[in-house]
């Protein structure tokens, strides 16, 4: 997907809404637990009452991982759902990969070829040949992690900002070596808001993967003022809050009703954020 | 597994050889092609005809990934032949995954739960609450990417360096608050045997899971040299170099000669520097 695609899909739905799939078992609705494919039958229903007030969807693969084979199954099961059934939507596999070349070429086979991916997440530490492998197929897109919203992301993302710039501006800046805003966004934490100015003047045009807001503690409004560009340049990404409104029959008409809430406030920022839109 | 079980095995095999199972399709003897399981069935001979040479094995999570389901299978079915017929070797999930704390709790069930690794590499730049779920699991260890033996590692892992320490030394010592020498170790890139001795002053006790001898250049006299403590503290890896020896249906027995070339190397640098081992 283009960065083109994504930016009308945003403006058709006026909404810049990533719907993360952090699917957990053991939270499912009690009548799911036996279901031969319980991630993708809760996945399923998430998906098809949101879809129109999402732009992309972001499974974290440690949750399907964790239950092995039969998890992988699910994960290719909700990816191809997406694929078929909302092609306009962009699918994120939140993986954090991130190895030496060979290994990281395996990696990016992974999310772009047996699974359909459009995007995945990838950790920084092990630098340029850690990256470039996924960089190397048309349309498809690495988001980098650069300022996370944990709480450890302190240990080591501010490295070296007491004489020069912090760890996490190195690899802003690194990066910009190895991808452009056409195949690479940026992981930055909400709960850092005020950090958008800076991370703005090194990377005005990329899209920024905004995870945190809401339950996390970041603010919506303080994002958009200082991290949205004019071309939105925001995926702002909710979990928990939306796909674990309610643990009733009714999670998805709760997940839809939560999901339409941050729709409609992500649509009046817009609004006057970027009048045109 | 402890410490103490680690050293028993390094003096029993007179060997500290990780074998790293990065076992990919494209490589594999003609004759295994059509196998069910192929990456299972070349590990399996690979394990019987190297158990005795070597005290670890490292299947590189990616190489099975990419296969999807079916590769996760075929991980899961190589460590559990590893663990019913060499219960006591080390088994080291090569992963290095690292997610915010909730989901890193994902991957430690993944690694240590759904397959029953010893061990998973673990990358830091998420920082603490990425990786103190790892060290939940008694007998686990975590190994935590310090130096890595890749082109890129200069790119973020010397950042401060200029003035104060750099970003892999940071890493070291932050991590000594979150785990010990008994369920922490550290990669260390061969490649920069050099730079052992200042890792040693930070973590003299800790072992040290050192890849990039051999095909990367790094060379072995040297890492044990700067890096090998009175209790060993190293697990020097070779993949590609044992693995790949012949592409033949002989494949085994020349990895066995590959392994055994570097095991009697291994044992005559203990002998020298350990005496008593």
């Amino acid at each position: 997907m283009s960065s083109e695609q994504l930016y009308d899909q945003i403006r058709q739905k006026n909404s810049f809404l990533c719907i993360g799939l952090d699917t957990e078992i053991s939270k499912l609705p009690a009548h799911l637990i036996h279901a031969e494919y319980p991630l993708f039958e809760f996945n399923k229903k998430i998906i098809d009452s949101t879809y129109d007030l999402a732009v992309a969807y972001k499974p974290n693969v440690a949750f399907y991982e964790s239950l092995g084979a039969a998890g992988w199954l699910q994960l290719e099961k909700t990816v191809n759902y997406i694929r078929n059934n909302y092609p306009d939507v962009l699918v994120i596999a939140d993986a954090k990969r991130g190895d030496i070349g060979n290994t990281s070429k395996k990696y990016a086979e992974t999310f772009f070829k047996q699974l359909d991916c459009d995007a995945v997440t990838v950790a920084p530490y092990m630098g340029s040949d850690s990256v470039m492998p996924f960089l190397e197929y048309p349309g498809k897109w690495v988001i980098l992690l650069a300022l996370t919203s944990n709480q450890g992301a302190s240990d080591f993302q501010f490295h070296g900002s007491s004489v020069q710039k912090p760890l996490f501006e190195a690899v802003l800046y690194k990066s910009l070596e190895w991808g452009t805003p056409g195949n690479m966004m940026y992981v930055i934490g909400a709960t850092r808001a005020s950090m958008l100015v800076k991370v703005r003047e090194i990377v005005p045009d990329h899209f920024l993967l905004i995870p945190g807001v809401g339950a996390q503690g970041g603010d919506l409004a303080d994002v958009v003022k200082y991290g949205m560009n004019k071309r939105c340049g925001l995926l702002v990404n909710s979990s928990r809050a939306i796909i674990y409104a309610d643990s009733s029959v009714r999670y998805a008409e709760s997940a839809r009703q939560k999901a339409a809430e941050m729709q409609a406030q992500m649509a009046g920022l817009m609004k006057q954020t970027i009048p045109n839109s």
